[in-house]
C-alpha cells in the first residue's frame, strides 16, 4: 500500500528488472520473453495432457511435478513483476495482473480442494499470458488494422446480430410448434439452439426436423443463413479496405492544417491552398 | 370512427401522452421506452421458460401470474396508444398496431381455448415490438446502410436464389433416382430437402448418400455450394462499399468539372475552385 | 428438311405465331409466356408429388391425368414452335429445342416402358424451360453482370479448384492410412468423399475420425477449408466490383480511338490527345 | 559427383533431351508433357482403385501390372531427367527431384515389405508431379495473383489463426468442464477437436452438447465462428483487389508527378506529358 503511493522513480535494480521483464528491446528482455512464452505453452500442454485419462493414470506423478515447477516459475515471475513496477497495486488489479495471478492460484488451491476439475480448466487461462509476452512488431500492426476494421463495423454488426437473434427466437418458436417434443424440439430454448445450429450452417444433426412442414421451414432457414453470411463478410471487407487505405491520409494542408486529402489532391479541399505536394515514396520492397 | 376522421391538433393531455409513448426525446419518453423494452424482454423470456417442461411443472403458477401481469401492462399501453394518436384506426391497422394487438390477444384467447400451444408461440412475436421501441440513433443509420445495400442487391440475389433453387430441384431429383428410398431419399421433396442441407453446407447427416455414384454427386454439389457462397458475399460487399461511398459522388467542380470530392470538401482538389458548397447536416446524436 | 433450307421470309400466320410464342413484347406474347410458365411450374410440382408414395397411392389417377394434360400442352407448343421458326431443324437441334423435346418424350416412352423411375426424373428437367420463358428485363441485366464476373474469375477459380482437389486427394489418402477401414474410411475414394464433406464445412457426420491423430488431421483440414473459403469469395468480390464499374469505360479517344480511360482522365493515355471531356451524367434515379 | 561439378554447356543429345523433358515450347516437349500428365493421372487413379477392396480382389493382377508399368515409365523418366540436367545432384535434391523419386520408390520397396499400406499412400503423392508438368501460361498468372494476395495477407491471417486457436483452447476447456466425459467431452484435446468442428461450422455431430449451459456456450461459439468467417474473407478480398491493381501504381509522370497510370499508358492522363514508357512484355502464350 505505502509503496503504491510513492511517486519516486524506480531505483537501479528495479529499473533493470523492469527493462528485462516488461520490455523486449534488450537481449536480456527478449530472452526473458522467449523463455516465458515456452514455459506458458508447455504448462498449457501439460494441463491438456492431464485431462486425458490414460495419460493421467500413467504419467500422473511427472505431470504434477511439472505443474509445481511451472507454478514456481510463474510465482517467482509474479513477485518480480510486483517488485519491478512503480505501483504494484495498480498492476495487481489490472487485467493482465489478474491473469498472472490466476496462473498460479489453482495449484495452491488444489492443495485445499484436491482434484477439483474447475481448477484444471482455470489453469488453461495461462494461455492468455502469451498475448502479454507477444510483442512481434509487424503482427501487432496487422492486428491493429483488423481491430480498427472490426471497431468501425461494430454498429453494423450489432444490427446484424440483433436481426439474427430475432430470427432465431421466432424460428425456434415456430419449429417448437411444428415439430414438437416427439422430434427432439422439446422446449423453445432447445428449438432456438437448433435454429442457431442450422442458421450458422453448423448442422450437428443431433436434432433434425422430421415432418414435411418442418423440413420446409428448415430449408428456408438454411438458405437464409447461407445468404445472410454475406452480410458480416461484406461489412468487414469494406471496413478492412477503408482501414488499409487509412494511413494514406497523412498530408496536412500548409494553409489550414486540414488532413484527410486524397492521394492525388493538389489543392486543400477546405481552404483551397496549394498542397505542398511531393511524389509519394515508392512502396517499401519486402 | 368519428375520431379517426377529425383533423384537429391533438389536445394537451393527448399531446403529452403522444410525446411520452411515441417519442424518445424527453426524459419521460426515454424512461417509458426503456421500461417497455425490459417488459418485452422479460415477457418473451417468460414464454420461453413456460415451454420447458420441468420449469412449467414447478413454477407454473408464478409464470401464469407473470403472464397476466405482462398482458395487463401491454393492454394498458395499447389503450394509451389508441388514445394518443390522432387516427386510432389507422394505427390499429398498421403493422406495429397489429403486432401490439397480437401481444395481448393470446392471453385472452387462452381463457377460451385453454392450453393451446399455438397461442404460446404467438406471444413470442412480442419480440418484434422491441424494434418499434428501439430508437438508437447511430444504429438506425447503420441499419439504413445495410438495407440500402441489400435493396440494391435485390436483383442479383433473386437471380442467385433462382439458380440455387433450380440446382436443388434437379440435384434432388437425380439423388432420388440414384440413391432411392432404401437410403432415405424416399421422395423428390425429401431429396430436395437433402440438397438444400448439403448445398448450404449445413450437413445435418440425417440423410446421407451411401452409394459410390451418390457420394460422387454429393461431392460435386458440396463443392458447388462452397464456391457459390462466394456470389452473395461478393454482391453484398460491392453494394455495401457503394452504399458507404454513396453520398459522396454527386458534386462536380464548377471550374474543371472534376468529381469524386469528399462530402466536406469546399474547394476542388484538382483546380482549387470554390465548390458550390452547403454544409452537410450534422449526424444525429445518439 | 426442305423447309429448313428455304430462306424466304416467314408468312403472315407464321409471323404472328412467332411473335406470340418467341417474343414477349405484345400482350398476346406476354400472356402466352405467363400461361406457359405456370404450366411448367405445375407440371414440375406434379412430378414431385408423384414421387411421394402416399400421394401417389391416393391421387395416382388424378396425377396421371394431369401428366397427360401437360404433355398435350407441351406437345402442341412444340409443334407450334416447329411451325413458327424459319429453320425447324436448327431449332430442334438447339439446346432449348432438346429441352422442349425432353419435356414431352418421357410420357410417350412411359407407355412402352411402364413405371420407369428414370423417366419421372427426366420430366423434372422441364424446369429448365422456365429460363427460356423468363424474359424479365432488369433481372437479365443483373444475371449478365454476375456472369461477367464469374467468367472473369474463371482462371482463378480453376486454380482454386485444382488446389482443393489436390488437398482432397492427399488428405483422403492420409486419412485412409491413419483411420483405416475400422472407422469407415474403407477406401481412398470414400476417404476423399469424407475430405470433401469436411473441407467444404458440410460435415454430415456419417464418417468421422475416431483416433487422436485422425482428429488432429481433421482439425487442420477444417481450419484450412474454413480459411480457404475466403479465396473464391475474394475473387468474386473483386470481379463483381470490376464488372459493376465496367460500363464506365465508354469514352473513346478522338485521336486514336483507344478506350478504357479512367473517369478523370483528360488526355488519352495512348496518344496524348485531349479527350473530348464532358462531365459524366448523374446516375439514373431508380 | 564429378558430373555435377563440371560447368561445360550441355552437349547436343542432352540439350535436345532437356528441351523435350523440361520445356514445353516445342511440339515434342508439349507431347511429352501431355503424355506424362495422363500417365500421372492414370497411375493415381490406379492407386485409388487398389484401395477399394472389391476392385482389389477382382482386378488385383491387372492393377499390379499397371503399377509396374507406371513405375517403369516414371523410372525411365527419372533417369532421363538425371541425364538431361547439368547438375544431376542438385536436381535430385530439389523438391521436385524428391517427388519424382518418391513416385518410383514405393513399388521397389513393396518387393521388400510386401503389402505395406503406407507405400500405397505414398504413391498418391505422384499427384504433386502434375504441378511440375502443368505449364499453362494464363493459369500460372492467375495463381501468381492469388499467391501475391495470400502472401500479403500472411500477417493478418497469422493474427487471425492465433485468435481462433486461443478461442478453441479456452472454449474446449470450458466445454470439457461443463459437459464432462459422460457426453463425449472426455479430455481437453477432444473438446478442442469439438470446438474446431463447431467454430468452423463443419458440425459433424459425433460429439454434441447435451446440457442447457453446454448448448448455450455452443450457440455463442457457433455465432462467433459464423461471424469470424468474415475476417479472412475480408482480408483476402482486400489483398486480391490490391494484387489485381498491383502492377499499376509505380510510374509517376515526369511532367506533373501524377501517379496511378495504367500499365499500358504512354501519356500522362492529367497533363498529357510523354511517360518514360517501355512496352510491357506480352503475356506468355499458353
Amino acid at each position: 500500500m505505502s509503496r503504491s503511493s510513492e511517486q519516486s522513480p524506480v531505483g537501479g535494480f528495479r529499473a533493470r528488472l523492469h527493462t528485462i521483464i516488461f520490455e523486449a528491446d534488450t537481449p536480456a528482455g527478449k530472452a526473458f520473453d522467449v523463455a516465458l512464452m515456452w514455459a506458458i505453452l508447455f504448462s498449457v500442454i501439460a494441463v491438456m495432457l492431464e485431462s486425458v485419462a490414460p495419460v493421467r493414470e500413467r504419467h500422473g506423478t511427472a505431470l504434477s511435478i511439472a505443474e509445481w515447477a511451472f507454478t514456481a516459475i510463474f510465482a517467482t515471475e509474479y513477485v518480480l513483476r510486483l517488485v519491478a513496477v512503480r505501483r504494484p497495486l495498480d498492476y495487481a488489479r489490472s487485467f493482465f495482473g489478474l491473469v498472472d495471478l490466476l496462473a498460479i492460484l489453482p495449484s495452491f488451491l488444489s492443495v485445499l480442494f484436491p482434484g477439483a476439475q474447475t481448477l484444471l480448466v482455470v489453469r488453461v487461462l495461462r494461455l492468455l499470458r502469451v498475448f502479454r509476452v507477444l510483442k512481434l512488431g509487424h503482427l501487432l500492426g496487422q492486428a491493429e488494422i483488423l481491430m480498427t476494421a472490426l471497431r468501425a463495423s461494430r454498429g453494423k454488426i450489432t444490427v446484424f446480430l440483433g436481426f439474427v437473434l430475432t430470427v432465431v427466437v421466432i424460428m425456434g418458436s415456430v419449429m417448437y410448434l411444428v415439430e414438437g417434443e416427439a422430434h427432439g424440439f422439446d422446449s423453445i430454448p432447445r428449438a432456438m439452439y437448433w435454429a442457431v445450429v442450422t442458421m450458422t450452417t453448423v448442422g450437428f444433426g443431433d436434432i433434425t426436423p422430421k415432418t414435411i412442414p418442418g423440413q420446409f421451414i428448415a430449408s428456408v432457414l438454411m438458405i437464409m443463413g447461407y445468404g445472410i453470411l454475406a452480410v458480416p463478410t461484406g461489412i468487414v471487407s469494406v471496413e478492412l479496405a477503408a482501414a488499409a487505405r487509412g494511413p494514406v491520409d497523412t498530408q496536412a494542408c500548409p494553409g489550414c492544417g486540414n488532413q484527410g486529402h486524397d492521394l492525388d489532391a493538389r489543392f486543400c479541399k477546405s481552404c483551397g491552398s496549394v498542397l505542398d505536394w511531393t511524389p509519394p515514396k515508392p512502396p517499401p520492397t519486402p
